[in-house]
């Protein structure tokens, strides 16, 4: 069986665990506490030399890192992933998009406020983080106005790997009331079969 | 014939002009100037809301913009993209470590330096940036100490992924010294038939 490692509160870590859970594949779980530096044994470095969860442990005992790769591992042929090459590239220019535009601003701010680590350094750099995180929030909606999916007609891993920092976006300051398209999203992937919220093991 | 939207000096750009040149494949090229705003016009916003480059156009006009999703179209079915289900996931595991630990780090200080750039509120950014940008260098000579390329026996898109910054990081005060597998790393993509540097078209 597949085994994940995760910490409950994590987007990144919720990603896999949420695709699991809408495809109804069991897997084992260890949840590890990044507050108390268990990502940065000497044994888990082992495993994963960047100290980050998620990791998924195949069942060679092959590590996998990343919670984008992890998600295109399980998606792939599956209905979580087109079939066409112009639809697997789109489904990834959401998931890149996710991670360099969109989790460096929302997630992090979320992470600062909710672990009360807002140095004044971070403080300063509050502005920018907001400026970046709504401008991609602007880009989403500007996407969804006319659609239900990010790509395709059906959920995929990009709406997945978008939704664990964007539905816990208010957590950072990033309130979504102007944001009608995405609200409208977000309950769609909420109505998902076997979805799952975020603190759900 | 495919269209590239693209920026020399930026590395970002120049991983699919590198890889088009890999593979023999002739391509139209569009140079665009970042710093003169000609991404941020209505018309180029059109194309791609985001607003950055590359952009690649494609025969029937869809627009497919994030430079490791284009890779990623580029490659299917290429002796750069692994036949295997878990050789595609470690190819996506490093180029998501490449835009999210390596390129906001590496890129980003040297586009300051490059650009003049530095105000005093970045320049409070830099151990940060340093440390964050030694820390992803670390992870890549640490994987490169006992095999040639990142994923599998030949080079891949990771591989192009992050060439394209590592090589030029030098130009951010990022040394290369300590770091002598990625540098023989260098020394072989440097050695692909079909290799331009960054700054040719």
């Amino acid at each position: 069986m597949l085994r994940l490692y995760d910490y409950l509160s994590s987007g990144n870590s919720y990603k896999p665990r949420l695709l699991f859970n809408l495809l109804g594949q069991p897997f084992d779980l260890v949840e590890l506490d990044i507050m108390k530096g268990e990502t940065r044994t000497p044994e888990y470095l082992a495993k994963n030399a960047n100290g980050r969860i998620p990791l998924l442990e195949l069942e060679d005992g092959t590590f996998l890192p990343e919670s984008n790769a992890i998600l295109h591992y399980l998606a792939e042929g599956t209905r979580f992933l087109p079939g066409d090459r112009l639809g697997r590239a789109q489904v990834l220019q959401w998931m890149f998009f996710e991670q360099y535009s969109h989790e460096p601003n929302i997630a992090v701010v979320r992470f600062w406020i909710e672990h009360h680590c807002l140095t004044p350094e971070r403080e300063a750099m509050l502005p920018e983080k907001q400026e970046g995180g709504h401008a991609a929030l602007g880009v989403m909606e500007n996407h969804l106005v006319d659609r239900d999916w990010f790509v395709g007609e059906t959920a995929s891993i990009a709406d997945i790997a978008l939704y664990a920092y964007t539905h816990v976006a208010p957590e950072g300051g990033f309130e979504l009331t102007d944001y009608p398209a995405i609200r409208a999203w977000l309950d769609r992937v909420f109505a998902l079969p076997g979805y799952i919220p975020i603190t759900q093991l």
